[in-house]
């Protein structure tokens, strides 16, 4: 890789010229994104990236000093790390309930999956309905709706209803049912194009816990 | 939604049988997965997710207790909490460098943001060299590939020749280069299925910073 980084006067002004018509146009374009309210936000798809960047804007909250609180439905034991990291350093901001048992092929028991499923939307419920959290994760909630152990149209019916306005809620998990994304306001597909387990590599700290 | 969730003996045995069947072919999957490495991992795509899953993994490490670093390549104003919440936290695990100067319709500087981007690629060189650190987060690099202000090759070749084999290295970013696909060991893309701007709301603290 080449060093030298001058740039030719004439195309250091043309760059400037059309950066600046760039950045007018942005400008316009976020002048006129001046609302606020709370989201419903979706992380969906087979790709990593959804409970991590999940995660991160639980810290981005704490960041703020904004209350917030994580419900988990599906009790990974890799989970543990970031658990002991929010409940020791910020658990006056965060609230920290793991409600689910496992996947459902670990449990193997779909009664009792039905049960920590609806405890968890029980908890869930109740952390929303309260307007001094302002971020609200529901990790993995989807794959209890994929499985019915939810009802889809029963969740979209709350957030609908008793959301308070500026509370934020952010549900994932794999295959989000249509329903919930045509209700959320920011939905993301992680798509896997390439993932290690492919090439016999196992799930390592720091990357998938 | 209906409370009651007993379950038909006949359904609950079905179930039970076809979750374990699920178990024990997960179970074998995994046992070939015995590999450890340090990993390249890419976050691309228009959707959300790609800076905020990097940070989850970072608070992953810090968890436990690997020592990590962050460079930002692109300084957005609203990176401030989460800079604030490692450094003043966590800096005895964490390393974090901010050494881009804005979005280059920002700037409107062509040398200098190449500067900056150069400058941001020695220092992530030098802790990529560093074997006690564990994981370098190159946050937004793929927008200074995209530029040409970073040559992709001359990237790819040096996580090639001189990454060390335990330390992992995410790379995040709209627009990645093929050649760092096709290098990666785990890549996903962040794909926009919806975002709030479109209905007019405005970035806010939590979500967006």
């Amino acid at each position: 890789m080449s060093e030298s980084h001058d740039v030719p006067a004439e195309e250091q002004t043309r760059h400037a010229q059309k950066m600046a018509r760039k950045k007018a146009a942005r400008d316009r374009m976020m002048e006129t994104k001046t609302g606020e309210k709370g989201l419903v936000i979706v992380h969906t798809g087979a790709g990593k990236g959804k409970s991590s960047s999940g995660f991160g804007m639980i810290m981005r909250c704490i960041a703020h000093e904004m209350p917030c609180a994580v419900v988990q439905f599906i009790k990974g034991s890799w989970d543990t790390g970031e658990r002991r990291l929010l409940t020791s350093n910020f658990g006056d901001l965060c609230q920290f309930h793991a409600m689910g048992e496992g996947f459902t092929w670990e449990t193997q028991d779909k009664s009792r999956d039905i049960a920590a499923a609806r405890a968890g939307w029980a908890k869930a419920r109740d952390l929303i309905r309260d307007p001094s959290i302002r971020m609200v994760l529901l990790d993995e909630i989807n794959i209890a709706l994929r499985y019915g152990y939810l009802d889809p149209q029963g969740v979209v019916d709350f957030l609908n209803a008793e959301k308070p306005e500026m509370t934020h809620v952010v549900l994932t998990g794999r295959g989000a049912p249509e329903i919930l994304i045509e209700t959320a306001d920011l939905v993301t597909e992680m798509a896997m194009v390439k993932h290690p387990f492919r090439a016999g590599v196992k799930a390592q700290a720091g990357v998938e816990y």
